[in-house]
């Protein structure tokens, strides 16, 4: 049985459906000495974009901030060899954080946001394509 | 409410959990321009050390010849924002990968490995830590 991949430069429909709640991705940044860094993170389409949100000052938004190249990956809870990632360069800006962090919390808690003044603000992550490798690796 | 994160140069049996059958794992390699490409892989601990398996050839493969930095990431299904980040190096060796692959496969899918002549050879991927980030985020 042959691994079964493609590759695009846009997001399908299909390839889309697990980029949303209650589906968690893995965002991986690059670290100064280009070293990858990952974390479990909240996300939404929007169009050919996928939506993400941190906090200016974090690890992810050092990196991000450095070098705007990520990669995004989501996969089937049942099927886990059922993966789609997206590499591509982000876009961050602060207009829009705290409205699209309580979208997220709303949508994968069922509860809203309740900002904490300690942490400094929410910052919306845009990710633009540039390759989107869908995997189904049969067993 | 705070994100609880914790470092170190070990992975602990508590954060050794979820690297292991029937949990996959996210890997991330760097491809030849240091973009980060991630991937869904079985997986399993030997001792501080995480095993993968990967094919001769393949993306990962080349990945990893070429830059032996790598992240592993494995998360909780029931509650994904309790993860666990591995950055390390890996080597890689033929010898035993077929051992290996039939192991974890038998694991993972509870039937023995059938090799595919037309792939291959089957590689070990030894990841040794550096870093051992737990995260665990208040929702």
């Amino acid at each position: 049985m042959a691994v079964q991949i493609s590759a695009s430069a846009r997001l399908s429909d299909e390839g889309a459906r697990f980029f949303r709640a209650p589906y968690f991705s893995v965002l991986t940044t690059l670290g100064k000495d280009g070293t990858p860094h990952s974390s479990m993170i909240w996300v939404r389409r929007d169009g050919d974009d996928l939506l993400m949100v941190t906090v200016r000052g974090r690890q992810k938004w050092r990196d991000m901030t450095r070098d705007p190249r990520a990669t995004l990956l989501a996969h089937d809870p049942e099927d886990p060899y059922h993966y789609v990632e997206i590499r591509g360069t982000v876009t961050m800006t602060e207009e829009g954080g705290a409205a699209l962090m309580n979208e997220l919390c709303l949508a994968y808690t069922g509860k809203p946001w309740e900002p904490d003044p300690a942490q400094g603000p929410r910052v919306v992550v845009r990710l633009t394509p540039s390759k989107v490798v869908e995997a189904n690796v049969p067993r």
